[in-house]
């Protein structure tokens, strides 16, 4: 069904950073106009659904650049303990008993809670992906899905993996990218591999990067040079290349990443929940690398809270690099939005345009924390949090409104989640 | 009306941190009875309300414990600037025009975002405070206020505002402190007065402390010594004292903060927001300072959130320490709750205790953004934002539960504070 939504405030994110008071019209899944007042035809009438803007905020939909939906399943599973015990002794046994059927379920939860907080699109590396796939198709939301590699005697399997899901899972929602997991789970023969076949397949790569400060130090010592000279020597960055992380990159990595168009996605709440620290965002922005915001998976964040780790993100910088006026709320905004989408090499959602994709969010202007108003674009990435998402739309489908989920059975996604805690809480 | 909530998840925090599964019984505005399964005597059961909290998480009601409520009008007033101009350029030239009523709608603002959030107490600095005072007698939430003090022509105004606050408004809801704004806007003469004067009137005092590190600097300057060293000198804390901030504070002067009883409130996110840095909580506590939990004001955070500052409380220190296992949820819960009562001299509630006051959060166990739970502290601190928030009751009584506040009329206040908004906008 077509879509009007009239008299909201209506954040483009757009070069101009224009906010206007207005209506959109969505048809056929699109943008169709943005203005002042548009008047429905007779024949219009019957077969658009109005919805009534003039306390409502629109922004393009949220994208959270990075994390690992599969890992839903254990959020709360292992907390503030260090960081080996956290992944060798907790995670990584849990993972262990994860089937097919829990990671689907699992990631269906991480798509319910993000619809919730008003994200539209997601980028994803886990195992099972697959799986990951059939939830994206299943709640209607976008996504950016790789399987995450690593050197082992399974190399060749996941391999397979990814070109099966290409294959499979490639769609106008759906982007399959190659998921090396890492500098130091990947051999560099493997890294190669990869840079070559996300050539082959006109596609893009994941990968962490530059995540603590071992990895950075093993690499010099295993490699005399840093993480991301060495992505970049393996031809890593010649394609599309999206780099979680980048806490400990250096002005010289700065440099290469912006030179050959890496995209770096900033994950606070994560660097800072695993003791890693913060990302140097202010000065890879000035270097005019491209940079997005992730939430990580809600093993190491907990939560999949994209209104909350726009707020983070901008703190963070604020507070550690002593200045109150870097990172100002709309270029937060952007990172969570266009900056996102440019990433991943789409260029059709992001921004509210005419023409655009409509993956719209819809926040209530006049919940309590949301006033006043003396600027929306503040409001929004400062003061919002989920219970001020009125709704949320991907390609003109509302698959969230005023509480309700529409493509997901929600009790029924409860009963699952609680007979797998169940599960794993007995069997490990 | 008295209460029965059967069967939730009860996090005490108690001084065993116990977590269990049972009912809580209410009477008369105080916790009656935790136990496994209470039941009602007939006669009861007509006037006893019962709800069911299988999915329900109890907390102790969170107790913000610094913010400045009539400043909530301010909000997204003026980001992302550097401090002075946003200070002296903003700020300061709008307050100017903030008349009493003004104020007393700004804080009822800031009592209903609060409550919706799961605050049952708050500690407040400001002027016109009799009007917060009335927001709070008039909503039913607690607060410990303080007129703010300084020194120019007004000072003793402001102490006999002070005092007139302690006359009309000190109740079993309501405590009246002395609040020094800070060192470098008071004399030292009158740090010494409102030290005698809290004595005089046993009662305590609310002061920003070592905020920036101009203060600490200029303290230096001109008095030779740190500000938490004047303030000692100053008879400050021979009184119950809550420092807000406490961002540079180094080792001799925790030792004495530790010493004298003086304790810390923690305001990350306006910490960072100001680039002013953040407190070394973990050294604090090592050493035995008392440490609460504040969001200071809307125009210096932007939202008055305390599970969000929770998170972000947490994480800053994890990420600054480089130590995933400090500031653990449960430390941290402690913090926005018991700690903070402690603060104030208060002992009666911050914990799910029988015979203390009902001030109890109820939490949605099985939304999205809860699920799995293997730890429901986690999931509170970590995982939780207000729309988990199913009730919040104080001393027994329900100001708000699902989705409605029954206190404040909801309607009228959003009216009132958009007359401020355009009033402020074309005055300024």
């Amino acid at each position: 069904m077509d879509i009007l939504i009239k008299n909201a405030t209506i954040i483009t994110c757009n070069a101009q950073n224009e906010v206007l008071k207005g209506d959109i019209l969505i048809k056929s899944g699109r943008i169709a106009r943005i203005a002042e007042n548009i008047e429905l035809s007779i024949y219009e009438q019957s077969s658009v659904k109005v919805i009534e803007g003039k306390d409502l905020i629109a922004i393009p939909g949220l994208i959270n650049a990075h994390t690992h939906c599969g890992q839903t399943i254990l959020r709360s599973f292992a907390d503030d303990l260090p960081l080996y015990e956290w992944l060798f002794e907790k995670i990584f046994p849990a993972e262990e008993k994860l089937t097919k059927e829990m990671i689907y379920f699992s990631s269906l939860l991480g798509i319910a809670e993000m619809l919730k907080n008003g994200t539209t699109m997601f980028f994803d590396m886990y195992f099972h992906e697959d799986m990951t796939a059939k939830a994206v198709q299943q709640a209607g939301i976008k996504a950016v899905l790789s399987r995450g590699l690593q050197t082992d005697e399974k190399e060749d399997i996941r391999l397979d993996e990814t070109k099966e899901l290409i294959y499979n899972y490639s769609s106008d929602k759906i982007k399959v990218f190659f998921g090396p997991h890492s500098i130091y789970t990947c051999s560099y023969v493997l890294l190669e591999k990869v840079a070559q076949l996300a050539q082959e397949f006109k596609t893009g790569v994941m990968i962490h990067l530059s995540e603590s400060e071992n990895e950075v130090n093993e690499c010099y010592e295993k490699h005399d040079m840093s993480p991301v000279k060495l992505c970049s020597r393996a031809g890593l960055f010649d394609t599309i290349c999206i780099a979680a992380h980048c806490v400990y990159v250096d002005d010289e990595d700065i440099e290469i990443m912006a030179e050959k168009n890496v995209s770096c996605v900033y994950n606070p709440t994560s660097n800072l929940k695993l003791g890693n620290g913060f990302a140097p965002v202010q000065n890879m922005i000035k270097s005019g690398v491209n940079v997005a915001i992730g939430t990580d998976s809600a093993a190491s964040n907990n939560n999949l809270n994209m209104l909350e780790e726009m707020h983070i993100a901008s703190l963070l910088e604020k507070g550690m690099y002593r200045l109150s006026d870097i990172l100002k709320a709309e270029q937060i905004l952007k990172m969570a939005t266009v900056n996102a989408a440019m990433a991943a090499g789409i260029y059709n959602t992001g921004v509210l345009h005419e023409g655009f994709c409509a993956d719209i969010v819809l926040l209530k202007a006049n919940d309590f924390n949301m006033l006043p108003c003396y600027n929306p674009i503040s409001n929004v990435v400062y003061s919002s949090n989920p219970s001020n998402v009125y709704a949320t739309i991907v390609d003109g489908q509302i698959l969230y409104m005023d509480g309700k989920l529409f493509t997901i059975d929600e009790e029924a996604l409860v009963k699952e989640i609680k007979s797998i805690e169940k599960f794993l809480k007995e069997s490990i």
